[in-house]
């Protein structure tokens, strides 16, 4: 293992721009100071190309990165700016924070590392800081402006496709019932936001967030999961990931750790993420009570919410809708309860005979997500774990507990979105999104995949990408993804990037066939580039610049392939893209040199309407 | 390149069978002579696990193959046995079958080759040899009882998981129209051959074949395409290409190939092909021509059709829907003509100023389909090729002229499919399926892919995986396979094994929604050996042995951990399922030591029925 690359090395190569691109910045108009980044792709024709940038900071060369300090807080002027928070001492760090017994151990770790903490800021005292708290006051902030010229940013682009008015109508989207407006306003983010149809997961101990949106209105998004376990991964393998991932398009990220060091790896994800950071609290409430579910408790539990919600973390996943009487449902499931979260606590709950302490303190925990500004992901601790459990009663019935919760939180004005499964046959993710919409109130759903067979371990990516690209067309607001580890093993750095590659597919998927505006732009660059033979540019413009490149290069290593007119897969005489254009070449040239040309056939062609599809002449003859 | 392996020991490991497996068959009723393929999955368990195998003798250890000799021929004698064909002396094998000019370079390769090629049989005159006349006429063949036997087989192994109702009742496929029969029986292959819902390509001439059905309501099919352009491979590459298709599940393979030596390699692969082939003839008919598409006539592609039909090619792409009137349709497309095929024919029909040959001449190509059972590929010439261009005008109007001729094939008995696209986004699938279930009357629809989004080269496997599942859910017979080299380069091994791997997971998908009897029964054993930790089941059961082993290896690499009762995942300490399992014993425990048990209690909370669902009460105390 000598070979292996450093950290330094490693983060360099997530740092490089990628090929042909620039970031570049929108300016706010209600508040000025905004830097809504997006990549420029610089074509060879001279068209430029934007698209939605998740990667932060890290892809621009200008800023100087050291992780031990963490990124610039360009958001912290926004949350002061509202005077509703106070800066405050925070808890005292514990030793069980990073789940240690030896203060030598954990000193000797933290040395080098407590700087990255900032001082913690809360509400004052009775005010409640949520975006939905101010959509609902009418009051627009400066993420919600982030994110609707963030949402809307390729429409200048696509006013040249917007001509052909007959390809318009033809591939318009089918939106399910989403509300899809073709221009996306600041008024329209806080509207949905404080109709509880979207979130901006942005607790206000982040400063250093580019704020998002995840909501059926909006563009799909995608998490991936990182973190280490008992097993694997030190702490700066898990920042690289985070790096790593924002650079192949992940919207969000959640740091599922659970082995040692669970605090000091949450302190340098977050003050070296530009995107959301959920966690799963549960996972390190657990590890303070030595992994024994049974001796979980309130007291614990709450002081690690506070705990997270003074590190930064956006959003919680709180499994507070399994209940007691939810149990026995999964006695004859053919893989029981596979959530790690939903496993805990049903196991709390049967050990003490006593209802989930999540649900029964919920309002409590409403209460401290207000004073942070943090988002519940509900839990969906009873999601199925093979085709066989999709749709059963205990997850249904679990999911309409969240959709009581949902109006708890709600009541509270606390951001909320829902979990969703996991694996489901095809034929039953509508029922998913259809019980969801009904239950939860249009509350963003989000899901693991679902897979949507269970024989190709090994490829889950693709089982999952199946059932995320229709659920996410169904309305599912951000897909969180599956690498091609999952049930076998952690992820490391190529099973990240394989599983947001797929990811990244399953929501554009998903946006094209919803109607969001402008997402067939980059579809209809890279396809006018293939026809044109623009290879340069058809790398570019591609999810993943480096494979495409790759790929080519194994056939046709040279340059000078690069810009022929054919490619490898029929060779220089028989490209049929080659042959259209000399079909279309041959076409012009005999309209204009006579007076019944094709320009005329074809007019009459299409005058001749229904008479076009007479009976087929054959002819006997040899 | 030393250490690049030679063709044997490529073969050796494409021959190796899989891991736990054994080749076994299954005896015929009518027909006792039939040997019907199946994989038997041995579990630690004991129990035994049988799936459909596509991977012919290869994988059978007994079998002496030498692919200078070619497979062996079992249908030769149910063919015989009917009594309507003969053997003739087949038509001069000329220099330019190969593409070539010079008698040395022919004679130099055709040496060792020639032998490969058996005598032709064909139709005595005046008769019909198609399953299709067959059908109509009451017959049940040998074809159609193999293909009953093949689609069949895991209904006995189902029958465990039928008891549970609910579950059955829950998970019911949703068929989208089809007509799946609980039990596939040989009248119901021969009924929905006659009435032209599903076809048995089998040339007289390809007796090496182990029959399989293409239609709607048996398993969606996967095609692999392989064959040799004119920057690429050699023979002995595209016969081990075969080879590795068919144990990664290949059901048919097209040969694509386009630079020299067509003849020839075309005969190595039927010599040695279990599964059927098709061919797209008009590539061959250009060589001939110098690859100049003007040049093409009637004569020279009549002589290409007789030329493959003796060789024993199963099915043919004719692109005989292209029509001179639809060429001005694609004037304004994004990407123009994407198919070859079509390409080819667009430029003759222009050149000429004259209806495509192809069409003209369709009921004498009918005449040559009858004498060899060859079945057409009804050719999607003006497929699309960018979501852009998907179902514009052109693109339905060639599909309802494919409508058209497919009656007229019917008309002449010749079994019939339909090719489709191409790229259309998630929300126009379903279009494609109702217009061509319309117009072509349920014909067998075969789509490539299609590619639910043009952004991302190198990933076209998955893009079109997405809408591959969905087509095929929706009614879509057999899906052909796309590479993740797809617009970039020549495919190989590798890519061939995760194009494949991508659809055998979109067809299974599709199987699993419309409900094929018998489809979930592998997804349930391999559920109930991942919760039951059996490792080694779990890896053996899945599409890919090799690769779920290599990835849980990657992390827990001793062989203990393939018996230990966690995973990599969470560790040892934190693994969701073994909770589960400990919430499974506790609950048991209980039940066993209190009257008011969890049993007791689960039947109160079923009694309950909507009074489960009370609003939560919450307490207010910390």
């Amino acid at each position: 293992m000598s070979d292996k690359p450093t950290f330094a090395e490693l983060l360099q190569r997530s740092r490089t721009p990628l090929p042909a691109s620039t970031k570049t910045w929108l300016q706010g108009q209600r508040f000025p100071a905004l830097r809504v980044p997006q990549r420029r792709i610089s074509l060879t024709n001279g068209e430029q190309v934007c698209v939605y940038d998740a990667s932060g900071p890290y892809t621009d060369p200008a800023v100087d990165i050291d992780v031990r300090r963490g990124l610039p807080a360009p958001r912290a002027a926004w949350v002061a700016a509202r005077g509703d928070t106070e800066t405050y001492q925070g808890r005292c760090i514990a030793l069980q924070d990073d789940g240690l017994r030896e203060a030598s151990q954990q000193q000797a770790l933290r040395a080098g590392t407590d700087a990255l903490q900032r001082q913690p800021r809360r509400a004052v005292s009775g005010r409640n800081v949520s975006q939905m708290h101010y959509a609902r006051r009418g009051i627009i902030t400066a993420e919600m402006e982030f994110v609707a010229i963030r949402e809307n940013q390729r429409l200048e682009w696509m006013r040249e496709y917007e001509q052909d008015t007959e390809r318009e109508m033809r591939l318009r989207g089918d939106s399910r019932g989403a509300s899809i407006p073709a221009l996306i306003t600041p008024e329209f983010v806080r509207d949905e936001i404080a109709r509880g149809r979207a979130i901006i997961p942005a607790n206000i101990n982040h400063p250093e967030l580019e704020p998002m949106a995840i909501g059926r209105n909006f563009l799909v998004k995608v998490n991936a999961n990182i973190g280490n376990s008992a097993l694997g991964s030190s702490i700066e393998e898990e920042v690289e990931k985070l790096v790593w991932a924002t650079r192949w398009g992940a919207d969000t990220v959640m740091d599922l750790s659970t082995g040692k060091n669970i605090h000091t790896t949450r302190d340098w994800i977050l003050r070296n993420a530009s995107v959301p950071i959920g966690t799963v609290p549960i996972y390190q409430a657990l590890e303070k009570v030595g992994g024994v579910a049974e001796e979980l408790n309130w007291a614990i539990f709450r002081d690690t919410l506070i705990e997270q919600a003074e590190q930064g973390v956006d959003y919680f996943t709180i499994h507070a809708g399994l209940r007691l009487a939810h149990v026995p449902l999964t006695a004859r499931r053919r893989t029981g309860i596979v959530s790690r979260g939903g496993s805990i606590m049903a196991k709390w709950c049967i050990a003490h005979h006593r209802e989930n302490f999540l649900l029964t303190h919920f309002e409590e925990i409403c209460e401290i997500m207000q004073a942070y500004d943090i988002s519940f992901s509900l839990g969906d601790g009873l999601r199925p774990g093979s085709l066989a459990d999709a749709n059963d009663e205990a997850q249904f019935a679990e999911l309409r507990t969240l959709g009581e919760l949902t109006k708890v939180a709600r009541k509270h004005e606390v951001q909320t979105m829902v979990e969703g499964p996991g694996h489901v046959p095809m034929h039953l993710i509508q029922a998913n999104m259809d019980e969801q919409l009904k239950h939860c109130d249009e509350a963003p759903f989000y899901t693991l995949g679902p897979l949507t067979t269970d024989i190709a371990p090994g490829y889950d990516h693709i089982t999952s990408g199946i059932g995320a690209a229709l659920i996410g067309w169904f309305g599912c607001a951000m897909l969180c993804y599956v690498t091609p580890k999952e049930h076998l093993g952690l992820p490391d750095r190529d099973d990240v990037k394989q599983g947001l590659m797929a990811y990244r597919i399953a929501a554009h998927a998903a946006d094209l066939a919803k109607g969001h505006p402008g997402a067939r732009a980059r579809d209809d660059a890279l396809s006018k580039a293939r026809f044109e033979f623009r290879w340069e540019d058809q790398f570019n413009l591609a999810l993943d610049p480096d494979t495409a490149r790759a790929f080519h290069d194994e056939t046709l290593p040279k340059d000078s392939a690069k810009l022929a007119h054919f490619c490898s897969m029929c060779g220089p005489k028989f490209c049929s893209m080659k042959i259209t254009q000399e079909v279309r070449e041959y076409s012009q040239s005999i309209a204009r040199s006579t007076v019944e040309g094709m320009a005329q056939k074809s007019a009459e062609f299409r005058a001749q309407g229904s008479k076009l599809y007479i009976p087929i002449t054959v002819s006997a003859s040899a």
